[in-house]
């Protein structure tokens, strides 16, 4: 029995922001795989006794149950002392980002991605509106990017796992990625972390169950 | 000059989140009116001076200035002491709801109430995917408040007043308000206590600039 158990599925790049924390901080911890694309999710047994909001990542360590991302993160900092803050004023920065994050930069261009990427719905009127959504989304990040190595306090911090919940996904979402430059050279310098791996690298696919 | 200084406009329930909770606290604060419809959040020297994350609400206090409603909420409570938590686990339970509202409640609501009851685009394949959304994250909410009169510890907290950000807009979205029975005896309950006041009664509508 590991010390961490996270509910979680490979395509989730919510649940990757998880395990790639409990991954880069040496975390003692096993996935426990959802299947999502048969509805595991909306199952009223599951989410009564998972998640009543219907979502992964859902986390257990010591009799407490944990959801939504940033919170799981902000949890990880207190436990793990790792990739946190050092002051009230950085917290505040910190959960500035992952919530224009969790608003925005994932929320648009996960849909996208899931639409596009996975259901393969080919070009539609929502996957244009969300790709547009999305590129408005990522050149905000790419331009605060430009002045600074990672989002807050120039350290990695739980600010970049958040938002890097969906960028290394493998999928095509039909941005030019080449357009944010300053996102690309950031992707690269979290991927040099010791002990870094590619969501599918660190859980099960829901689309093999 | 007031205490607390709020960017904001009239038709933004985000920005609502956060007058409504310095109006029933009590604070001492005035609105500064943002353009929103001429453009006033996209313009690059308001985004380097106001936020540059192109957003409202923007709260200013005592020289820091605080973005995000649901940061600026946690703020809040810090100041004044009201519609806070009493332990750690509730306030990651108000946490959570937050989140869940940042990233499917409010989001997939104001996008369909911004497309079809503001911009007035018709039935698209956009407002009914959004529709689809917005309903799913409206039942997951309601099924919650069927078992309790608000959504955490019993009493109103932070994460009423996010989740409150746009149910009062008067604006037609195509949803069946009464399908969320729950949902809208919690409004009333919202509604009555001293010092509610609608978004319209509280800040400057930026369609009137």
């Amino acid at each position: 029995m590991s010390e961490y158990t996270l509910h979680c599925f490979g395509e989730s790049g919510n649940a990757y922001k998880v395990a790639l924390m409990l991954e880069l901080t040496g975390c003692d911890w096993q996935a426990v795989p959802v299947d999502f694309f048969n509805g595991q999710t909306r199952d009223e047994d599951w989410r009564s006794q998972v998640n009543q909001q219907g979502e992964v990542p859902v986390l257990e360590h010591r009799g407490k149950t944990l959801t939504q991302s940033a919170l799981i993160l902000e949890y990880l900092v207190e436990q793990t002392g790792k990739f946190g803050w050092q002051s009230d004023d950085e917290r505040r920065e910190i959960w500035r980002w992952m919530l224009f994050d969790n608003h925005k930069f994932t929320s648009y261009y996960a849909t996208l991605r899931f639409l596009y990427g996975l259901k393969k719905t080919g070009e539609t009127e929502v996957t244009t509106f969300f790709r547009d959504r999305a590129k408005a989304a990522y050149r905000v990040v790419d331009q605060h990017l430009s002045t600074t190595p990672y989002m807050v306090g120039g350290r990695l911090t739980i600010a970049d796992l958040s938002l890097a919940g969906y960028v290394y996904m493998p999928e095509d979402t039909g941005m030019q990625l080449s357009d944010f430059p300053h996102i690309e050279e950031w992707k690269q310098r979290i991927k040099a972390m010791p002990g870094f791996k590619l969501p599918y690298e660190l859980m099960p696919r829901a689309s093999n169950l």
